[in-house]
């Protein structure tokens, strides 16, 4: 059934996590038989930490599933989530749905579930559909149903986006397994969209917390396609395993996690709404890792870089005038700029010889780095930016019409 | 001469001023005979106030024109502006190139001249031709000038901004006369653009600073076209007149300048870049000024709800995600939202009657108003915003290529 979406098949063959099972499902939400309902199922209560979004304007599903976490301690059977709508400002009767939601959860899973929704703002959810939806994803849970979980979360998205990691601990590996799904409404400021990971490692709540904590700075809250956090972000890491990591053991837990968010990260932003170019936007000699981030962040959400990008146009000097932007600390004069390795700007000014033809011709590639250098201090910062393309504004122009 | 780049006869007719001659020519720096150079010469020392970019990235004319008037504490002859090149990030050269700027302004308008330059960032300025244009434009200063002025001051503008007031002090009727051009990098976060007014009253400078504080909050640093703001942003007003206005004639000068530069700043989001509906955002009931400011913002750069204002698509759910990211404090369940006086959203759901099919009519408009309630407060705030559309990509894919 993979693949009725039109979406590729992910590329990574094996995506089963033991002590885990995983379902997606149509169940009428979408509409044209897509998949709209996916579930995940842990064979014992796991451990799980999550981030959600910092959007005020929070949805019914994030606000209960912080409220299960804090509750329960991060103890949950499960992660329950549907797509199409995404049950934010839907008011008293939102909250009530998202509670029947987590109750139907509850049945499936075997005990507590997280529950996360993404789609459309502002509709009732059709809890008709939604109930017979998560019953058959219930009924359809198995260890190889995670690519069908991966298409059920997802909305604008073109294709699944999946990753996994097999990390040795020890003399035991473990395997950690994710879903993420984007595409629009992207800069987050904690996590971003839903995304979801399993591991079958053993970790303490307070432990998996700070892995999370760790994992998402680089990754997830580095990324931008329109600068808009959405009501909805949740990223949840649910560790199956019994026992508790050691503190070496827990490093490299945390290495491989970082690893596969960064991995999914990029495919979020490659998958972005109208999408055409990935640029990752590297800042260096910032004097603090905050002003590094803010920098690379300006540029990043620039609607005047982003549409010189889609147009693979070298006008750098939309790039500096972000850079003056951030609100970091500056010397103008002291602003080196390359992009794609080519040297552009030196001591703040065009370097004698660039070639305008040379760089149009690198901003053409899919995939290409901008860096920056402010030339004060060591502080560095990343993020991955990406064009604002006339498919963008098509996409987004009549979402709900 | 006006119009040869097809840009609209300004509304507004009498656009003299007492005390003040202009003049706008076609130097060869954008080519095609386009006005390109422009000058204001005040007969007498004028009083000056300016508010400047605050990008840290500041134009060479920026950086120059800032010191001028803290060194003659807002006592100048004119101002020599030119479009097609910003002279912004062009180093030591540019500096160089800023200071012999300066040098021909004080030529031609018998005294020190504010500069300022617009247009692409990083190309040295042609300065044979900038040489003989500012020479042509003194040699056509005439008090019936301010029109070709106007249309000088140009870049990707479609038409020319412009904008006359008559107040009456006490006996005496003053002017007010004023130009601004946009059309893209619009965010300010001080003044925006190039934007300058001539009056002849007579204001002593520290009066003269309260009154330019005063009006451009509510009006230039609350529009926004793309969240942008320019290295090269300047905003003077040049009050010509003799004598001290007292107290309550400055209320009234204030009260129009306020009011001129409304006018201004409607005209340039009006004509920002790809621009089809102008959308003045109200918010009321917020706890504070700062609070009601920032929400109105963020729904103004938000590009969803740009995209969705390009699509006449009542996507509100986009417009209280932006609600949600500004910062503020915030009841979710308090917020009420209408459309073009339609109530769309009450206690942050939908209101049961609501009709798409209404609001997305009323969306056609070319200009309407969302109003926001946030239901915590009596602080209200306004801003100006507009689509995002294709015509903005397509206007800044290849601006340089």
């Amino acid at each position: 059934m993979l693949g009725v979406v039109g979406g590729r098949l992910p590329r990574v063959a094996n995506l089963a996590c033991p002590g885990f099972r995983f379902a997606g499902v149509a169940s009428g939400i979408k509409g044209d038989d897509l998949l709209d309902v996916g579930v995940i199922a842990a064979d014992a209560p796991a451990t799980a930490a999550a981030v959600f979004t910092r959007n005020r304007v929070a949805a019914a599903p994030v606000v209960l599933s912080r409220a299960l976490l804090a509750r329960t301690r991060g103890r949950i059977r499960g992660v329950v989530v549907n797509s199409g709508n995404a049950n934010a400002c839907t008011g008293p009767r939102g909250v009530a749905d998202a509670r029947r939601m987590a109750a139907l959860g509850r049945e499936v899973c075997g005990g507590h579930a997280l529950i996360a929704s993404t789609g459309v703002i502002g509709r009732p959810l059709a809890m008709d559909r939604l109930t017979s939806g998560i019953a058959a994803a219930g009924a359809a849970l198995a260890p190889d149903g995670f690519a069908r979980f991966a298409e059920a979360i997802m909305t604008t998205d073109k294709r699944p986006k999946v990753a996994a990691r097999d990390v040795a601990l020890g003399r035991r590996t473990v395997r950690l397994v994710g879903a993420t799904k984007g595409a629009g409404m992207i800069a987050p400021n904690m996590a971003t969209t839903l995304t979801f990971v399993v591991t079958d490692a053993g970790v303490s709540t307070a432990a998996l917390r700070s892995l999370v904590a760790a994992a998402v700075a680089p990754t997830f809250n580095a990324i931008a396609v329109d600068g808009d956090t959405s009501t909805n972000d949740t990223l949840a890491v649910l560790a199956g395993g019994t026992g508790q990591a050691s503190p070496r053991e827990l490093r490299a837990l945390g290495a491989a996690l970082t690893d596969l968010l960064d991995d999914l990260a990029h495919q979020l932003i490659g998958d972005g709404e109208g999408v055409h170019h990935v640029v990752t936007v590297e800042v260096r000699g910032a004097r603090s890792g905050r002003d590094a981030l803010a920098v690379a962040r300006r540029i990043a959400i620039s609607p005047l870089v982003k549409t010189a990008i889609a147009g693979c146009d070298p006008n750098w000097g939309r790039i500096l005038c972000a850079v003056g932007n951030a609100g970091a600390e500056l010397r103008p004069d002291r602003i080196a700029l390359a992009i794609g390795g080519v040297p552009v700007v030196r001591a703040g000014a065009a370097v004698a010889s660039w070639s305008p033809a040379a760089v149009a011709a690198v901003m053409k590639a899919p995939a290409y780095t901008m860096t920056i250098d402010l030339g004060l201090g060591r502080a560095n910062a990343r993020y991955l930016a990406c064009d604002l393309s006339h498919d963008y504004v098509t996409i987004n122009a009549d979402y709900t019409t």
